[in-house]
């Protein structure tokens, strides 16, 4: 982590918080709530693009901030400057730390809305205070991760490559976002500080202007050739793709690669119709004798184009997608919350807090939980349950739940899982690091292996899945219930 | 700067770059490439939300990151790793400095398609290394300035404010997007680091959980109030607005601000029907005898449902945004593409450069070029003109000139200028800082001046405006169809 913290955005994101948390915070200073233990849960509403599940992630991030967060001299005198903080709770930033638990479910895992993704347990102004940082870093990385893995499920198999840096939405989007892409299934990067921060393969050949330096196109390729016989993908359609830039690159291969026994260049095309032109290239390639040529493809290229382009079956080998992916251009924002569930009692229990507005169907399940999976028979995801925090679900016995959907047609369902799994997991307890984080590539083997073996087929389609259950225990509904017609009148 | 310098994202962010530019980079150093001087210009291709104009942004940024590049000792060892690159390329990086030339149109410039924004002169490695950095600060802080000016226009008048940050696309997305904001004409942010570093006006009130700490929700504004009597906004949606929410608050400005003569309080509404719950809730305040309370609003907004409310004679005061500013979800990416133009030949004269791929309509206009605004009798910019670098173009004198657009009915025009401008001003030359950047608030107060006094009000409309003539010198469009035709075949 040492490498990673040295370069990472932000040295101090402290201060990246809403302005209203230090209003609060000076507030609960003001009044002695800000020793009082509260729970906070962050969970999401809808899946981006209408899919069966997301993919959370951002966690590192997040547990890296915890444990560097202070204000400095500077931070303390620009409040000051503010004029409506109290010299005490100035006091109180100077040597603030944050003393409370954080659990959450491990990067990559699929989860779903509803659920809690995160709770955080810790005073007041603590708790409050990293609102907007945990968001902002689940919200994002969560929402790139899930789309990522969106375009690799339509490209069935073929690799793909996360391009989009220069189109993302500042320097994070674009190196973070590359981190989450990986995380999400992609199988590399064009971004170097990716690879330098976070061990994610980066890569890259040339760009048109490499080809426009040179007098002639085939001088470009040849030189290119030459200097990385071992990686060249040539990029043909800086003038014309199938009447110079296909017979071009294959005269490079002919005449520096064949020689030398090197057999696995590729070419790449970067606008056209990706299909017609593949196919194409793919019979030139062949009728040239290299069949071992592969093809890569780009250009505003996403999960919808994609699995268009391999029904007509384009001869593509690895797509390459840029700003569709990085800014997960078709549904850019991943709508994470962050809300107050329960706050401390004098007498040490909890007392269950819900926000309802003016909509039922929004009103939030108050109370300190635990979300748990549910196995069935094949080891897969059966369903998700929200207990209360110290419920226990045990495998291989009964459980009643109560669908969190009001519009389920079986409100009430009872099954026996043949497996349960809590969801939260501690990462920092009392201000300190609680676990060893899995590497990256762990974490993408982790997701990669829950989709193949933990998740329903029909939750992994991309139009129109399985909406996956979540479901409340009768406690946890019992006691949404009961708030809700306390605060509203109504019924939940 | 040099406090910004020491928090912003990216300390070093030289190695955010696609790694294609070091292959190529390192290619230019084998071949002698790299002591050649080349031009690249950015431009773009289409408005976003088809709006009349985007407003340029991003240029202090890149101007920071031009004079603080550098390779690390880790940077290099990093890339020796890769064993691809030559020791003597590796040497060079590690003196690596930029020496070149930066020309762009001020911040805060009304910029339209196909006209350089930024042009480089650089050798060839330096001005391929900068090339990811330069498009996506210009990319992102162009988007999200554009974002903010047309929900600013829809807003009539009405305070806009920016709200995004936990939903912004990375930390970047969060602080820089709110300067972004600021300079496209949003009142304030939410976002402190953004008010730390960039002076932008930081504000912001209670959330939710402030109401629900307390016992009731009375308890939770009257104490707002009286830690706050100068700045009270109290938030009215937690449990339900017209029942609970406006007669709590009411009730708290009667009996704590209005005894101490405050009357500049405000209440926000943060869900359910904006234009039905403010008329209601103003109905409300003003029987009670608060006209002077201001309604703010927020809640998924943008421009399209702003104008809608403001249509519907929605009572508020103030628009707060989020997501749908901070992440520009309807058109969540800014198309600027980075193209090499000119390279220079061994006596010293320029050679045009093209790529035009498989479509006339993409063909790049090549050369050495210097983009002006003419303005028509009333001072109001009426058209574009790139013209070959060293084309002087006259006030009060006849020019000829080429529309870009190969659809336009005249494809030719002679128009009389009364004012001409010369849209690209040096800001880096040499490598050095060449100008002294106007404050945030001068790049606001010039771009809120050109909109008002020097752009056509047809331009202005958030729907279908007309479209700003570019056009080309005679020069201009000679050199371009004559090497498209070289190319290609055909004509452009």
């Amino acid at each position: 982590m040492g490498k990673a913290m040295a370069n990472r955005p932000q040295e101090n994101p402290t201060m990246l918080c809403d302005f209203y948390e230090l209003t609060m915070g000076n507030g609960y200073y003001r009044n002695g709530f800000y020793k009082r233990n509260v729970y906070f849960d962050v969970f999401f509403r809808n899946v981006p693009d209408g899919g069966g599940f997301a993919i959370a992630a951002g966690l590192e991030q997040i547990v890296e901030y915890i444990q560097q967060l202070h204000f400095s001299d500077d931070d303390i005198a620009y409040l000051r400057g503010k004029g409506i903080f109290d010299e005490g709770f100035l006091t109180y930033l100077k040597n603030f730390k944050f003393h409370g638990d954080i659990y959450a479910v491990p990067e990559g895992t699929p989860v779903f809305p509803g659920e809690p993704l995160l709770t955080v347990r810790a005073p007041a102004i603590e708790a409050q205070l990293i609102e907007t940082y945990l968001l902002l870093e689940i919200n994002h990385q969560s929402l790139i991760a899930t789309k990522a893995n969106r375009i690799v499920r339509a490209a069935q198999g073929r690799a793909v490559l996360e391009f989009g840096s220069r189109r993302a939405q500042g320097a994070d989007g674009a190196v973070i976002g590359a981190r989450a892409a990986y995380i999400g299934g992609v199988a590399g990067t064009a971004c170097t500080l990716t690879d330098v921060l976070y061990g994610v393969p980066a890569g890259g050949t040339m760009a048109h202007s490499w080809v426009q330096m040179f007098p002639t196109e085939y001088d470009a390729f040849k030189t290119y050739c030459e200097l990385y016989p071992d990686n060249a993908t040539l990029l043909v359609d800086t003038y014309n793709t199938l009447k110079s830039g296909v017979p071009n690159a294959i005269r490079a291969f002919k005449e520096i690669l064949l020689p030398r026994g090197i057999t696995n260049f590729a070419i790449r095309l970067d606008s056209g119709d990706i299909s017609y032109l593949s196919k194409k290239a793919r019979k030139m390639l062949d009728e040239a004798g290299l069949p071992n040529c592969k093809i890569t493809a780009s250009n505003s290229l996403d999960e919808y184009l994609i699995r268009d382009l391999m029904m007509q079956g384009a001869q593509v080998d690895t797509f390459g997608v840029g700003e569709r992916l990085i800014t997960s251009k078709s549904n850019p924002v991943f709508g994470g919350v962050y809300k107050l569930v329960a706050v401390k009692r004098p007498d040490g229990s909890y007392q269950p807090k819900m926000k309802c507005s003016d909509s039922a169907s929004k009103a939030i399940i108050p109370g300190k939980k635990m979300p748990w999976r549910l196995y069935d028979e094949n080891g897969q995801a059966q369903c998700d349950l929200i207990a209360m925090d110290g419920e226990e679900i045990e495998a291989g016995k009964p459980v009643t739940m109560v669908n969190l959907d009001s519009d389920a047609i079986e409100r009430t369902v009872t099954i026996t899982p043949t497996k349960v799994k809590k969801l939260l997991v501690p990462h920092i307890l009392n201000g300190e690091l609680a676990i060893e984080l899995p590497s990256i590539a762990e974490k993408k083997a982790y997701i990669a292996k829950q989709l193949t073996d933990e998740t329903w087929e029909s939750e992994l389609r991309l139009e129109c899945p399985h909406k996956h259950y979540v479901n409340m225990t009768p406690a946890v509904a019992e006691c949404r219930s009961r708030m809700y017609a306390d605060l509203h009148g109504g019924k939940v």
